[in-house]
């Protein structure tokens, strides 16, 4: 097995691209590879006929003309049941990335599309995005520059689609968002390495709600004692009219971080990865589309096989060739 | 050329050390390769017969011996001449670690080392540390999310060597040390992608000094008007005396920040890598030997020649197998 070299990985010809999946994610890989130097779009593979696009629409049962055209696909796939389903049909016959997120299940996410990307000859960047991906890049980072490492991530503030969709749910809720914010003594406390801030402690969870009055107090009560998603954190719950949902709420901002501390000899440091997005799905597809001009590199240099973010040596995502990125770090 | 793979790259056999210079890196190093699970110590290569260590103390002249016994030679010498006249020749006789700091100069370096280590048959991961090292592979990673990326390195709070030895270089001055201090007003204009805040007004610079009383005007006068080094820097001078300097200003503290931000097609996200550090040095020390892992498991996975931080896949650099920390990232 080979792996790009310096010069092998100097950008050469341009990478073609396609997308797979037309939602929020599918739309901003879109839009983001029309703005990449070294890249070019070859159109979107979609079940629908029609999509707000200028760009060619593969059906999904026609994608095996594009073999040979495309030299990474971006699989814009749901976690839940699309990528399971999914994903290794399409490493079998392409050259993928993916932001499949359900962290405890990505092992086997990964056998599964080395299988599948070993028997095309193909590369499958597995579980890009933020978190997993870059999240794990400097979960690993930050870890390995101690010898007892003290770790912690934080999410927010921002909007968790998961608990929005638990308080949708509840009977009477017609508009509902929900909103995780770290604790600020919890992020304190990790710079410094202090012990004693448990998980649930760590983070509030503040909901914004559009209900009929008369339903307020039983949907308050149905959250806050909603197991796994609001009991034990501080939730604060806040009814709004519809008006004030449409101005303020529609967004999807998100971020996080990732502090590692620790003592290194009788002092301590601590080291921090952190994001403020203004929209999430924008921000993932900006980390899918660096993490596929990597896989179309390393897939041109001879890697097969399903390839982890903790692999990818990090020249490979910039568009820079390496030299010229050596000589402009001054 | 062949590159690690995931199973080539799993600890085997423990990665024998060895460490050129015993200043105040030196010693860092030696004692966080101790602690390290996958590493062990094989001596201290110096100049001097006598050193404040237990560890075998190799004199200079007599390193060949070595040959064959040390898997990466941390190269703890000054960027200033040490590096520059003696780092090729270490390279070509070990695989190695540095810490070259002087950015300009790093592409020079690079294609010295990349020849020397060739010869011998070794590697040399160039220019580790901080910055450069963490902040160079930060400001690349940042810079491949967005097409038209702003980015921003901030110094400090913390004690800069170079501004310190030039006050102390002024007569009259007993003791000195300068404090380079990051403006929070240009940090939040980064992170907003705001325009217009200049690089000297970006931080501010406080010098602590003891000296004769009648002296203070002048020292202070020939400061704030030194060229390069302060002119146009928002400058302090504060004049203490011994006691309080020996109570307060021994210690090395430092640290700094990467800030990228950009557009993504109507949304705007900032990504941060920030460090806070009690002692400089030994930071410095912890990525050094992290980047020492990853260059003797890139060697005897065959790689030859010079490596900068750029092209170093983050799982290398941990103590814990590929797939084990695949498994832990849920």
């Amino acid at each position: 097995m080979t792996e790009p070299t310096a010069s092998a990985a100097a950008p050469a010809s341009r990478i073609r691209a396609a997308v797979v999946g037309y939602g929020n994610l599918g739309r901003s890989v879109e839009a983001l590879v029309r703005r990449q130097p070294d890249m070019e779009l070859v159109g979107v593979v979609s079940r629908r006929a029609e999509l707000p696009t200028d760009a060619p629409i593969i059906a999904v049962d026609d994608a095996d003309r594009l073999a040979g055209e495309v030299d990474v696909l971006f699989l814009c796939l749901g976690s839940a049941t699309d990528i399971p389903e999914q994903a290794a049909d399409w490493a079998r016959r392409f050259t993928t990335v993916d932001t499949y997120d359900n962290h405890g299940d990505i092992p086997r996410h990964r056998a599964e599309m080395d299988a599948a990307a070993r028997a095309g000859g193909n590369l499958a960047l597995v579980s890009t995005g933020w978190d997993p991906g870059l999240f794990s890049v400097n979960r690993v980072l930050g870890a390995a520059l101690f010898p007892e490492p003290q770790q912690r991530t934080f999410w927010g503030p921002g909007l968790s689609q998961g608990h929005s969709d638990a308080v949708r749910r509840i009977p009477g809720v017609v508009r509902g968002v929900q909103y995780t914010i770290p604790s600020e003594e919890a992020i304190a406390a990790a710079k410094a390495g202090r012990e004693g801030i448990g998980g649930k402690e760590a983070h509030a969870r503040h909901c914004v709600i559009v209900a009929d009055p008369a339903d307020h107090d039983r949907i308050r009560e149905t959250i806050v004692t909603m197991p796994d998603y609001f009991v034990g954190y501080r939730t604060t719950v806040e009814f709004v009219d519809e008006a004030a949902f449409e101005a303020e709420h529609l967004g999807m901002p998100h971020g996080g971080r990732v502090i590692t501390s620790g003592d290194l000899g009788g002092s301590r440091s601590s080291v921090e990865f952190g994001l403020e997005l203004e929209r999430n799905p924008d921000f993932t597809a900006a980390s899918m589309v660096a993490y596929g001009r990597a896989a179309a590199r390393m897939h041109a240099a001879g890697r097969r096989g399903a390839v982890t973010v903790l692999e990818v040596a990090p020249y490979l995502l910039s568009p820079v060739g390496l030299d010229e990125l050596v000589a402009r770090d001054v």
